[in-house]
């Protein structure tokens, strides 16, 4: 698209527009960090207001039959299997994305102690999410030298490809779908079947890929899958991440975060453990409820979205934004580190800057809100749900005025904040 | 006490009677299961309405710094760490119970496998909360046969105390403080002396302690302790739990959920794991900010309360309901298996009755709410905070009515559900 107007028109015949309503924009701000965190969803206001004065306050202990409380992690984790892919009872809505990288690891390499005990190294991205990677750490500590040998992290990057890490040691393949910094999407079927071709299992990180593009756990035949909610699926700051177990290994799949909530009769009070069936063992204590149910307002709003739109109209927004930022700032050293292939890239688009911090902070003082990744990655998350070709032509507009006037010299751009 | 004027003229001279209004708890209800749930702090609502709104919906990505979410499991950890005699910087809040207690028993067992390799047995209770034997299940199953020998888990009961327990093999001891059940209540720092002189290390569940009786961390030379919030501290359903790592074993405390929030530079994105120092360590991913946000308050109240007027009005009330059931419901076969003497009784009262669930399902229908735990268990929390006199005296009186007028015998109350 070559003019404004040309985005205007193509939001009025966008099939997804209705969708921007159900969101509490701030009025001025055209917001690209949905990727990190994703907008509020009108309806959560009046969600969480509900679950404090009548479910806490007036319904108390009661609530957890009431209100279902107890049924909260299951009932999220069904709907958020019908978003990647998976089968009633083999997801759960809980803990964090990292605690729940443990759980699946430990349970993968669990499986594969039984079945080829020899296998000791897990593979992972040099560029993964690094928490992925301190969690493996945190398992090979942990499980120490079994049996004389330890445990090894072996990591893929762009000169040791997956298939030459791929050998009859590896036990286990933990990979995120979309790149947190580049954008770039894994083909999940086809890794997956190299990677199960080679004798290990998969575990798949999905947090910058449920709601973003589509996901078929089942179709990829993956092993694990983790991932949050707080991003394209907006279910507020820090809410409870997921973890999805494939049903083939229901039954085997055991985690060391043994906690009551993944008893099978947690009321009981037994003194010994006994897991629930399926991904249910996969929880462990009381969830954080008003966190939890709050978030249910953003999984049901991705729900009713159709998938094949999501994709289309992300797909539309994240290459007009490449095309508006390299013909109309062709000008300024701004490198695309995304992938320009449909087939993989996620939902959202990177750019190296050499001042992408200062940058980053002029672009977010005039509205504009994207975000900052070491070493020098201005990221701008593409969320289809409530974005607009307007907005990236808008978006794209500041960006060049903040380059083509250098406004990010300004000494207020320059200091470091924790994070932007 | 033996009159309800007796009761209403002691409510008119208690210090803490101004606390009761900062609560929203529901006309006709007097509420024994503060314990389990506590009530909510009116303040709580705004509290939350604003993180929902103001934080998340106007301020999005930014409240990470501008609201300072970042610091939240610390700087709440150190509200927590006064209420519980520990120094700042000692306790974070974050997770939950259970994966709290796996990251402590975890930590205490890799100084012993340090400094003791040859212990291998983690003491608990028999009677301990069923999560945290559980847990210690889980650690084992993952820790397998290190160096040939296994770790195992030796249970203490009435019959087998724990000083019959300790010996040259155990590794650590993990006890909770007062009893879920009983209320029974551990003496912290004979106990933890105890631990010590036969070499190994004392983990402290505080769950029913926090908030209810007096606990000195550091007084009682403690290693490790953890504890919920949604109990006594009244944070909310399921808010964030926390665990507390004494400064003693700060340098080389290490938990194998090394996730990046417990990473010493976790936005520097670096490959490699380095542990943030102290309890920071424990911290592993994105916390639920509202539950989090919203919890706060509930704490700040048990701040702002003298912990020597809520101990002695806890046993005041708990002295008084069990007189009160002993002498005005004689003939009926109700046990009190909580501790008659102070040094041993927490905040919370127990009786055995043979029909024990449905009694409770006909009080908690005459508006007193107390709860049921297995086997035969009516389980009434005293809350100094929002409890008066008068509410005892009546809560007895309702108790009554249901024993001498048979009201559970009615249908509707031998129905089980979840829980009550």
């Amino acid at each position: 698209m070559s003019s404004r107007e040309a985005c205007v028109a193509a939001d009025q015949t966008d099939p997804l527009r209705p969708f921007r309503d159900l969101f509490d924009l701030p009025p001025g701000v055209i917001y690209l960090d949905g990727n990190s965190l994703g907008a509020l969803p009108k309806a959560a206001v009046e969600r969480a207001a509900s679950v404090v004065t009548v479910e806490w306050g007036r319904d108390l202990i009661g609530s957890w039959n009431t209100h279902d409380w107890f049924a909260l992690p299951t009932r999220i984790g069904d709907k958020i299997a019908q978003l990647i892919g998976g089968t009633p009872g083999s997801c759960v809505a809980t803990d964090t994305t990292s605690i729940n990288v443990f759980k699946a690891l430990a349970a993968a390499l669990g499986i594969q102690r039984e079945d080829a005990p020899a296998r000791r190294v897990i593979v992972s991205e040099q560029e993964n999410f690094p928490s992925d990677l301190y969690i493996i750490e945190g398992i090979i500590g942990m499980l120490g030298h079994p049996d004389g040998r330890p445990y090894e992290l072996r990591l893929i990057d762009d000169e040791h490809p997956l298939a030459d890490a791929l050998d009859d040691d590896v036990a286990v393949v933990l990979l995120t779908g979309v790149n947190y910094r580049t954008g770039a999407w894994w083909d999940m079927d086809a890794t997956t079947a190299e990677i199960h071709a080679a004798g290990a299992l998969a575990v798949w990180d999905l947090c910058h890929s449920i709601g973003a593009v589509p996901v078929d756990v089942t179709a990829a035949d993956a092993d694990f899958a983790v991932g949050c909610t707080y991003k394209y699926l907006n279910g507020g700051p820090g809410s409870p991440a997921f973890v999805w177990v494939s049903p083939k290994h229901a039954a085997r799949a055991k985690q060391p975060l043994s906690g009551w909530w993944g008893h099978a009769r947690p009321f009981e009070m037994a003194v010994g453990y006994d897991p629930a069936p399926g991904a249910a063992s996969f929880l462990v204590g009381t969830q954080p409820i008003v966190s939890l149910a709050t978030m249910e307002v953003g999984i049901d709003i991705a729900l009713s979205a159709d998938g094949q739109q999501l994709r289309s109209k992300s797909l539309a927004l994240t290459d007009l934004f490449i095309e508006l930022v390299e013909t109309r700032l062709a000008g300024h050293p701004l490198t695309l580190i995304t992938p320009r292939a449909h087939a993989d890239r996620g939902s959202h688009v990177s750019f190296l800057h050499p001042e992408g911090y200062a940058v980053m902070q002029a672009l977010i003082a005039r509205g504009v809100i994207g975000d900052y990744r070491e070493p020098h990655v201005l990221r701008f998350g593409i969320t289809p749900l409530y974005l607009g070709f307007a907005d990236v032509w808008d978006a794209v507009e500041s960006l060049r005025t903040v380059l083509d006037e250098e406004l990010w010299r300004a000494p207020e751009f320059q200091v470091r904040g924790a994070v932007t």
